[in-house]
């Protein structure tokens, strides 16, 4: 069978547990709460955040692989979990102190994170789930 | 962190129940029945249908947002739960009078539903599930 | 290893798409509707229903089986799928003709089909699943 | 058809997104990371619960319901959703100022919750997922 | 708030991927095919196989919990992950070499392994998917 | 209502199980346990593949169906599930004897089975699903 060499897409998906406020740091919590309503309770509320990787490119002659999924999840691992999972992403992390963390930005830093440790001729896309029925594509 | 201002994709879930019958009505029952098989049994079956409504557009730098996702709930509970949900398609709605209900049909009615609530410098898609096995895009 | 012979569960899962109105044939249109709402629609709407029939008894030593899934999944096929798939509930069928369609009395149905089909000595147990978020289980 | 009284079960699956951190307030901040690690993080994290909430009677022999789901559906809204949605369960509630907010302890106070408000000859239990790989059951 | 302590369940899922071949060693290859179908195919197929472990017991008064999901996920990871995981059950484990490996008999040998290592006042049952559809929970 | 003949997609979900082995058989067993790892295993593992074929292109206004789902599924099981579905890819098929049937291989040859038997003027891709958490698209 002589397969043409085509991009193909390959995707891995990871998940991590946070705390976050929706909140606008130039506004006052009133404004914010008229804006974002419960989204904007100043104690957090939390998600269990689904994120999906997808990586396109040619594959490997010798092995088959777009890139090894093992070594994506691996990245996604250091770059992603170790920074967000199991925490308060407005006051544990750095890149929400003056950016709000929206689904919208949330997956534009992980682009961020992750463009830097992908082959630079692979496209990088991510999916963020945060919850079943609101989620967002990164870029679209 | 300087984030690049591309476009991004929101998604919102949502679901309504009806019944429906896969019906052409310039064919008779008989016709119908040899093209559509059991889809076409006159007395209607049904479906959990399950809508994703996909947005894209450039983020607020205010709100972080491209839409509001609440509000492109209400939006989609107003076009299209409002009109669909738990009711006969066939019957119970003016669009499938003269159009047979497929997925592909209803899931261009409700694109156009949704197309006029929605700012016309966002893009729009919709995905429509008639099962978890069958599902339609549009537009592709 | 020396393996007990304590009694086990097979469970085998199936679906069937299907109309129904939530009605009471001793009531007139309007106690039907105060009472059920839109689940009493006149034309009808309709669900995705997943079935999960559980079989529990002890394993047979030589192929290892309470009982054959394929078997099960055959049984199943004949007994509620062929009855009640891309059907209306109400007016398809002979059961639900003084009998409301509710998912309890689906289930109630449903077991009454497949006990029958069953060896006595094994216990049997139907899952019914209207939607995501609504199910029963009979008996309790 | 003539359909034994026996008991049925029905479930009603909802959700709600909250902040928290395990904590037992009677060790200092130390022994509690010790003990449980990432998951008292002092900023608390966060999850998408999945509730589902069991009821067994028997029918009613007039609506064919042993419950009304939308009845259950909005006792459980005003009995957990409105005190838990989009909240931080440690400083938002009266409930966990004392009680570590583990799985466990969140399902019994659901089920204190709910019980007062479901009819006396119904069983109640409660299903709480803290993530699709972490649930617990209560009573057992 | 006085919570009563009734016992309470939980359940931590995990999954691994292995072939196998339903197959019973007192028969000859022409009967095995004959029972067992396209799933005594001799190269094998194979699975991902989804586990779902269930402890029940009194909570512990001190840390909340029935049973720390941490340990009971290294416990399930060391007994059977390790054991079964990218393996071919047939071949590479010593427990299907005169048992045939139905997912009954896998769920028998697994809940053998891990009660041994969970204290001996908490109940336990697994649970175990061959697929979405096919699932076994032992003991009944 | 006037509805756009833009393009519409049709996906239609199955599935199959399989044994497999990644494996290039121009290195020895030691270079790919070095460079794959478990998957590498000689007795083979196995998955529950999830398959997922996308068509693209315009209603029949007549029957208003990009393509009939049931006649997909056909053409599905035909060429993809009797060659794949209960065997080991390796050893059961021609196309993995030179091939590494990782599931971007597998995809590729899956895309190029169905291709020929849909119509030309339609679209084809093909999404593979080896775990929920890995899977690959083709062509991207």
């Amino acid at each position: 069978m002589n397969l043409p060499n085509k991009k193909i897409a390959v995707f891995r998906r990871e998940h991590f547990n946070a705390a976050h406020r929706i909140f606008n740091p130039l506004w006052d919590d009133k404004k914010n709460a008229e804006v974002f309503g419960k989204c904007s309770n100043p104690n957090y509320h939390g998600h269990n955040y689904e994120l999906v990787v997808k990586v396109v490119g040619e594959r490997d002659p010798e092995t088959g692989y777009v890139i090894d999924m093992k070594r994506l999840s691996v990245i996604t691992e250091e770059e992603v979990l170790e920074r967000f999972d199991h925490k308060n992403l407005n006051l544990d992390t750095i890149y929400f102190r003056d950016l709000n963390p929206t689904a919208e930005n949330i997956a534009m830093v992980i682009y961020d994170l992750l463009r830097k440790r992908i082959d630079e001729k692979l496209e990088l896309q991510v999916r963020l789930y945060e919850t079943e029925r609101n989620y967002v594509e990164y870029p679209a």
